[in-house]
């Protein structure tokens, strides 16, 4: 009863600190922690607060719309959660938390490959709401294509497929913390499912990766010919890489860093979306993650062209203070700013969000 | 009498730290928070440091001229005190203490809707200085009309109406320090007056607010069908809304983002001062505030076109050191600051000070 | 005897931090201390770091000639000493102690009028090595034709005359420190030299300034007619008051912001450098001070076109950790560092140093 | 045992730390310190901050080439050892710990004219690895000849002459420390080697410097009539010199700015890297040296034209942590670092690397 108290009076200021306290030092390490310096973590958070923004005065505000269509399914917000693994690290409810919280509050959601409960588990609690599923390359192809299958069969409506993940960066962060990703933390998908790759290995005068660190832009093809599920690429950060996307079918590209988590030194998510928007144009939804955090970064990245936001670490740290009902609590005080900052801007619905909302376009 | 020594002694450099010792904390929180991140009252400040002023040498500056008409009223000097709220929990002496500093320097001040002292008991003790009643639109229109009337009874010279606030923006300090604009807090103005909606509130699909919030610009006209004072809007972030402001009456545009405490990412109110400036021309004052705390900053904002400057947080810093004393400080230690800055400037008056006072008017 | 020893282990990165404990704090307060926010004593200081130099190679750089003229006389290096007051509050060797160091070096001095020693007192230790006299104006222009007439019968070289002082600059770290900038503080050239106006005094609607505040161009060639001294015109920032400063017989232009004492908000003396150098040309000699700490500072002090390079602070530094041995060291090490820099730079002599110093002229 | 377990688990982020620990505070401030102020050592590192890389998705990276050929000696990575001084001061192992290491990675290293060990018994470990031998100019020039006469007997495959050292930059860090660079540090090649002149020596009117000082660029000529070496010139900061050195006929240009510890406020040698490398074209190599630090930074300076980086701090830090087992694990984790960056942007080679890579090739 104290602790539901407490979660209803937090703001959205404080859900770090809180779950600074509420999960082992390790986990914390993995949640935070980038590549590298972590020059890209910080580099997705700052250009946010380098955008201003245009309040307009004197529109009529009384009513505000956040309802998204995210490829043809209609959401409650244009904010979704990012694919983000071993969520039962950082708090018992796990994935199944955070799909009740989605469920509940109409969000579109996606899951990892490496979620800690199965896709058919999370897909039950999610019932008839959207969600995604994240797809690692498998060095076995046929693991990778029976993860497709599960996810068809249990009804999920998109495959969300990393690109950017030959092999994992290298995130001393994480490392010092002790979090190692390997056979240690449990995968919900089964036994077969693997991680990406650690690093790469010396081989005489060479260094190799896994064998899927050898597919190229065809592997689109190839999945889109084992499912009907529309494919979102994730992990674009340039308008040559989205054109070969579109090139291969996807219907979805996720402008994505993968939170500052893979090489360090790419650019800020936000200072890309701009270019891959215009190389998209109509031909695909253009989402976006990396650094947002409240409902300003979301209006930002909305009037630069994205159609959706994903949120990755405050969803951890939501689950992290209070499971299900931390995520409830979260994603209720993120609808409501951003409703906030609409109607502050002169917005109705996400559909007038455009360039006009900001002050500087960059 | 020990009190009073210290407070001569009192430099600009140490209002705010010394009123942070006086205020409980929870008001500390209210004077002091901004909405969102508080990028946006970071960026007020920022904005006068960018600027560099030219001083110039040999010029006849034995008297220095610091009287500024603001609608026709020649007042001591180009600022003037903000409308804020709620200044009765600051110190006892409230607005009827910022009223009679202000009487006594001959500064306009403004006061707003939700003052602890009633309209009428700031009036009284501000005989004939000048004085400007905040507007937040209401509910019920007919309080506010009520209110408009009341303040022309009293002889306030204008009416300032706050178009940036359908909904307070979310500020997570105030709300963490337990400062509820809510209820709780008496509001002199009598019982029939609301603060600011907290929130959008959900219904089925969309967010709602208030009946105010589906108000435009026509309200203005109507406003001025129940008055003869001026309207002045405060709130204008661009050329466009100053315009439309312009099409329905206002004399007086007040560049304002609300002290960062409404949408959070709004740009700098300085920076977006010259703009506003060329918009209006000659057809309206323009006044700005936000930021602003010594005399160099009312220098740049002047150059920059800006009729009068408003002051708020410091003079809650001020109303919390000594009360009216305080506030009297407060006023002559700027007007000192003031008429130095302009000497070393070499202007005489402030109808002297133009974009030629600035080294890079940006 | 330990403590010698100590003075002649010191680094130019050490002095700072020993003066700060070795002088009252209330002294602390003036020798650091700028106006208002000490945004502009920050600039100054920063203005230095933006800039990079060109090292170059293999030039014949074994003997290096650090001689500078000014005004006719030569010197032994390219930077002197800024007027500055009331040093014996700093060290009871005062003025003299400077004055010594500064015959042993070689090094070009300037005295303010509010020096704790007598001009003669000065002028007497410093024997053939040139020496400038600061002048404020004063209320009665009869007492400052008397100090200059006084330092011409002393053989001082030149006349510097502040004109950037109508009036101080509001002081708060100075204040707050209790150091009192009145007769309180005993002033070596007699009862009769009064220091700056503290601050306008309201009467009636204005505020009213001394009678010097009233003071013009004129006010150099009234000068001029008093001595045969060449006059330095201190204060300047912009080019038109270079061209001034000029048209009114001045033979120097002192760049200066007064140690960001003055006007807070005025540019960087080095930022504004460049367009006094240009307006200028041939018809006189600029010098600049401010924020000039090390070798590299005076190097590109010179490469951007000043003759020399005032020295302020840090030779009160010196002055607080040791009396005239800290000055001799200090100057000891700057022109070994100047030396050095210039060999690594690749050039032989003050007169080699030009804009190709420097790799971004700003 | 625990040593050797610690170090296994070390990241690259962790080197600095540990090694700030390991040695005395003397040795610190030698390996940490700059000239003057710090700012060129700041810039170095700061340049590549500012740099952000493009990710590529989709290519075929299984297979990571790091082999870099050398002035025609293929070396394990596009990273070397760049000379520095005095290794025994930091660990017992000394250069020859470094050398060990270097040989089992396959990695180039050039040694200091002031290494701890003598060149023989680098050379005698190095085995078949390629090395470098520095040279500082010898005030004696048949010391200088001598030493590259050794060099070559001992099959170092190149001479990387300094040339930004006529004299010491002014380190106060390392001064303030303790460390004097002076006869008490042992030299390994000989009593007769002199380290470079600690500063300009006042003598009657002007400075000088020891005769090595006056050489200019036929310096290279009369080298090159000793040796059958190739000739590195090292320090190198602009493209006029960059010319010059090719006209002397030197094989490679190592743009260096001496770790930040020679001309404080020259540029950061990333800064300047384009301009040298547009000057030298096909003509000789060209190398970059000062605040690398990570795999990104290798990648951006490869990207911007170098065709190796030097690696100066880090190896001191690595050589503090664990002698020559410390610079193996360095060499190991920068390796698999660089690799993992290739690959996550999609470079397969080092001769893929090109800029491209760069989104803003600054």
């Amino acid at each position: 009863v104290d602790d539901w108290r407490r979660l209803e009076d937090l703001t959205l200021s404080e859900f770090e600190s809180v779950a600074s306290k509420r999960v082992q030092e390790r986990v914390w390490a993995y949640i935070q922690g980038g590549s590298g310096e972590e020059r890209t973590l910080r580099a997705n958070r700052e250009a946010f607060l380098r955008r201003t923004v245009r309040p307009r005065a004197l529109v009529d505000v009384s009513e505000l719309d956040l309802r998204t269509p995210f490829l043809g399914h209609t959401t409650a917000a244009p904010f979704f959660v990012s694919p983000m693994a071993y969520q039962a690290e950082v708090h018992p409810d796990g994935e199944v938390g955070v799909a009740r919280a989605a469920r509940d509050h109409g969000i579109l959601a996606s899951y990892s490959t490496l979620s800690s409960n199965s896709l058919e588990d999370i897909a039950t609690v999610s019932r008839s709401t959207p969600r995604w599923f994240q797809l690692y390359l498998q060095p076995d192809p046929l693991v990778g294509e029976r993860l497709v299958q599960r996810a068809e069969a249990a009804e999920y409506s998109a495959v969300v497929l990393t690109v950017d993940t030959p092999v994992l960066g290298v995130r001393d962060r994480q490392t010092i913390g002790g979090f190692a990703m390997d056979s240690s933390v449990p995968i919900g998908n089964g036994g077969e499912v693997l991680p990406p790759a650690r690093a790469p290995a010396q081989q005489g005068n060479v260094y190799r990766l896994r064998d899927e660190a050898s597919q190229t832009w065809g592997v689109i093809d190839r999945l889109r010919s084992h499912t009907k599920l529309p494919i979102v690429v994730k992990g674009i950060l340039s308008a040559e890489d989205a054109r070969q996307a579109l090139a291969h079918g996807a219907k979805g590209i996720l402008v994505s860093n993968h939170g500052g988590r893979q090489l360090d030194g790419a650019p800020a998510t936000l200072d890309v979306l701009p270019e891959v928007v215009t190389a998209v144009g109509k031909d695909a939804e253009v989402y976006v993650d990396g650094g947002a955090r409240r409902g300003t970064d979301i209006l930002i990245a909305l009037a630069l062209g994205a159609r959706g936001v994903g949120i990755g670490r405050p969803v951890l740290w939501a689950l992290a203070v209070g499971g299900a009902d931390g995520v409830r609590r979260y994603f209720e005080l993120l609808k409501v700013e951003l409703a906030t900052v609409m109607a502050l801007a002169g917005v109705r619905s996400v559909a007038e969000i455009d360039r006009d909302v900001l002050r500087d376009p960059g």
